[in-house]
């Protein structure tokens, strides 16, 4: 151990993650050994330059990017491989491989457990970027055992990866992320499950709400069975409290459906239950981790050409105006869309402004 | 009843739909007259272009864009009042309004319901829009006694705002709504109302996934309160069949939590589940209503300044690529964003020829 500045580094498991671990400290002039039980997989991740392959060098930190099911025991054996490097790993759940560490009888004070929030909907070696972790958050997961300066050299290997760090115990992580990141996937794949056996007229109608809420529903079944199951205690927690909350509107909605005129609890329930989504989506912080802001949404008809699109943000730009988000509208049967630029309300006057100066149909 | 074309329009109720209704209508040279409860918000109307006021003046079609609660008995006092007119309505519920008619012992042979998919967040005369309806549907509902020329009366009408319009009846309208908007929205609240009690840590790591799951959770409890409200038994139905699923996936989550490796048949039901979703989420129709089209999404990194983005979409123009879609992924800390370009599959690689040509940093 070289103290937080590390020099070598091995990434074992060479898919979405190890490989871009590996892309970016390789960028970094570390010397980066690769390994993986699939010599296929091994071999693409080294000619896409994610680093070498030498099973016999010596490392100052070992990354296990394996899956959640397997992490610990990989874990276990590259602590007892590597008996004077710092090991960490990127599952997506901690708390489940900590117990199986705990099990196996490591010394686990050279493991710092790892969770780079940085996956994306495609995997494998191919999709890996040297900049995935970069404006990323990467919780660490310390135990009472892990040493100072283990968790220093974690620490800094992922923020010279350019992530965010921030520290938490396991299973404060295995909550967070049920809640941000689960849950929601659970709720979207319900959703979704429902547009099965609509009718070729009822998802005709399909507008910008059910296509946000169901996107991630298109995720991979296996991977996110292998999260669900990681993490099934925390998700059950938040599942059992959606299911309540549930269960209060549905108790509220067949009330209505019962006495339509004659349910004021009823629909004190419904509002209640649409104001504490209200009050829930307003903590969801905005742009860059800042505090939310509120940005004023300036509608633009834009027509379905190539260049169009560029065209407007040219006009956005020319007027000096920074582009917060943008989202484009379909609509169904016509070929316009329609471009919602969010700009800080002070600068909102200005860009209406300037873009009907440019012949924009602007819908301010 | 002048037959489909009209020539005069009355419309009562001037809030965002009506008052749109109006400026459309009256930018296509029909003589529009307004009516609301509110002597105030018709005032607004008139002066936003929307139409002239003048309760004695004779009409061929009445567009009632009254609240869900009273759109039925509004609808009956202008079919007495009009007895030549056509009526119709806008309201997003419809077998309730109409049960309503049939209690009232209205003659229902110029009434035709209707509903333009068409709404926003944002509410009220200042929101609307003359091309509110422009590419968007607009379901009519029509009954056995609607006569055929008041039906096609209201669809040549719907059709010069430039909706594109569809025939159902009320339950299969409601039925659809439910599944298509209703529980996309109760799912959205119940996602964003588990944020409420997360601790600072936990929404600190939401991404773009709990970012759209969430978005619609923004939307009004008093407006949503009246549409469930409105369209209970349908919304009943759905979320029943979703508790039901849910139930299956909390069963199964449950039996992984209290036996990990030792729960084959609850992972069976997570992927299960998973899968259903991806199903589901296939069926939502693509761009402008056309089949599904499987785009290829080209990410790029875009500093976060002004005239960036511009940049980028007008290399993309220049590159002859018609974008089909675009998301801004915004990372947490870090003043860098990735916008993900979607484009036909053929396109793709001229697509990223072009733009490392001109210096960006693509990841396909």
């Amino acid at each position: 151990m070289t103290g937080s500045h590390v020099t070598s580094v091995r990434v074992v498991g060479t898919g979405l993650v190890g490989t871009s671990v590996g892309l970016a400290l390789t960028g970094h002039g570390i010397d980066v050994t690769l390994a993986d039980p699939s010599p296929s997989a091994v071999a693409l991740a080294r000619d896409l330059g994610a680093g070498r392959i030498d099973p016999d060098a010596g490392c100052d930190l070992v990354v296990v990017a394996a899956p959640p099911d397997v992490v610990a025991d990989v874990v276990a054996a590259e602590l007892a491989a590597h008996p004077d490097a710092v090991v960490t790993d990127v599952a997506s759940v901690k708390s489940l491989p900590l117990q199986r560490l705990h099990t196996l009888g490591v010394d686990l004070s050279r493991y710092v457990g790892g969770h780079p929030l940085a996956g994306r909907e495609r995997s494998g070696a191919v999709a890996a970027r040297a900049d995935l972790f970069t404006g990323r958050p990467w919780v660490l997961t310390p135990t009472a055992e892990t040493s100072p300066a283990a968790l220093e050299q974690v620490r800094a290997t992922a923020q010279l990866l350019g992530a965010t760090v921030s520290v938490m115990d396991a299973r404060e992580h295995d909550e967070a992320v049920a809640i941000i990141s689960h849950v929601p996937q659970v709720a979207a794949s319900l959703v979704a499950a429902r547009l099965r056996t609509a009718s070729e007229q009822a998802v005709g109608l399909a507008g910008q709400g059910v296509r946000d809420v169901t996107r991630i529903a298109a995720s991979d079944p296996h991977l996110w069975t292998q999260i669900l199951a990681g993490n099934a205690g925390a998700v059950a927690r938040a599942l059992h409290a959606l299911r309540d909350d549930l269960d209060a509107v549905l108790a509220a909605v067949d009330a209505l459906g019962a006495r339509p005129d004659d349910a004021l609890g009823a629909r004190a329930t419904v509002a209640g239950f649409v104001a504490a989504g209200n009050e829930g989506h307003a903590r969801i912080p905005g742009k860059h981790g800042s505090a939310p802001t509120v940005y004023v949404a300036v509608p633009v008809i834009v027509p379905d050409r190539p260049g169009e699109l560029a065209r407007l943000l040219r006009d956005v730009g020319d007027a000096g105006v920074n582009l917060e988000d943008l989202r484009i509208e379909h609509s169904e049967g016509r070929p316009v869309g329609l471009a919602e630029i969010d700009v800080l309300p002070a600068a909102a006057q200005t860009l209406v402004t300037a873009l009907r100066q440019q012949g924009w149909s602007v819908h301010a």
